[in-house]
């Protein structure tokens, strides 16, 4: 069992990968499960993620006025979106591990270390 | 160095998010990583994720008639709503590793085995 | 006064503004109306509008199965996203019929009849 | 003909309906606007008009220091995602300006002019 001490130092997205499979099949949910089903129950986790910065305004890193309860639903939030992705990639044949190191790789070279420090000014890149 | 073969039996959220905290301060984007703009860059790759599915109408789990070179781009776009995804939650001080495990629980304790296959024909549940 | 009888032959896009317009001053959330807090108060409501669609597989053109209350919330949540889209229009001082008439004639300019009924089989065009 | 000076006040939701229609039956592209298509196509243009706000920080209100050609870009962006608006709800058999009329009325009684002064301390309201 999940030990209440796990973080992010060692869950791995193997070990969600798991927990949604696991999580899927107890329920007989597979059937619903389809890439674009998926695809669009993570669209509406994006959403109430969403919601929770919608009337804010711009929020300070650390969210340090935030009530502990809002930040505890935000981890909710941030988790579904996770979730599903996690389950999306596996029921798309993904290794997303694999593919996210891959992709941090492919950014560094994209955006050179001393060309960006240069180019500081516009701020438009995007991955 | 990343090693080819690693994937996500050993990649955790924690390795991401160092990675992805070393890219941003290396390019001195820091200063672009508040909550709201990675919320709306998490946005961004969410509807380039969806292009890549929306003229296809259903496809079937493991996609096995697309090409490798599409593949590949999906995995390249799973990963930036990933990356972005840990860089958020790490820029509102979640750790989101701990929060996914104990959301699982949660979602555990909201959807009972034994009563989910019992209710199974409208599928209208939502995290 | 809006008669029940209106629809989408007479109602304008700078009806809805004026009426977004009218209903945020009555209620004092013209403070709440910044570019970006509309921006993630629509991206919300494409997220309420996706979970409707999202453990139905395919549906198929004018939702000949749904119950008269599912097409009602249909509904709502496209009107949702319709109202904060004229609204965030209006606070970033965009004409959105002008800007939507013109588009309409760029995409007819970007994808030529003839060319596109030849070109068919891919269906991977985008706007 | 589309005259240049025509704009929100004169464009309805039928015209661009109508329009839509139109297009898509000129191309041959009906049979890829399902109703999953077109609402995947809908995130993937809120994705882009993400994109335009995501490293900009709070913008003001009428986007005071934009240049002509990012409103331009901005203008089109809006209009990309109302039209696969416009499109869905057709094909959904949703007559849109009949919905969001109701709509806004719906809201008024949700959301009563006094009680929301009174109220807007905490700004979370949402349609």
């Amino acid at each position: 069992m999940t030990g209440v001490s796990e973080g992010e130092e060692s869950v791995t997205l193997g070990l969600l990968k798991n927990k949604m499979a696991e999580f899927a099949k107890e329920r007989d949910w597979e059937r619903y499960h389809s890439p674009r089903n998926l695809l669009l129950a993570l669209v509406g986790e994006v959403g109430e993620l969403s919601e929770i910065f919608q009337w804010k305004g711009e929020v300070p890193k650390g969210l340090p006025d935030w009530k502990e309860e809002e930040k505890q639903h935000l981890g909710e939030e941030l988790s579904d979106v996770l979730l599903y992705l996690v389950r999306l990639s596996d029921m798309c044949g993904i290794d997303l591990g694999k593919a996210a190191l891959r992709k941090v790789e492919l950014n560094a070279l994209k955006y050179p270390i001393n060309l960006c420090k240069c180019n500081n000014n516009n701020g438009s890149e995007t991955l």
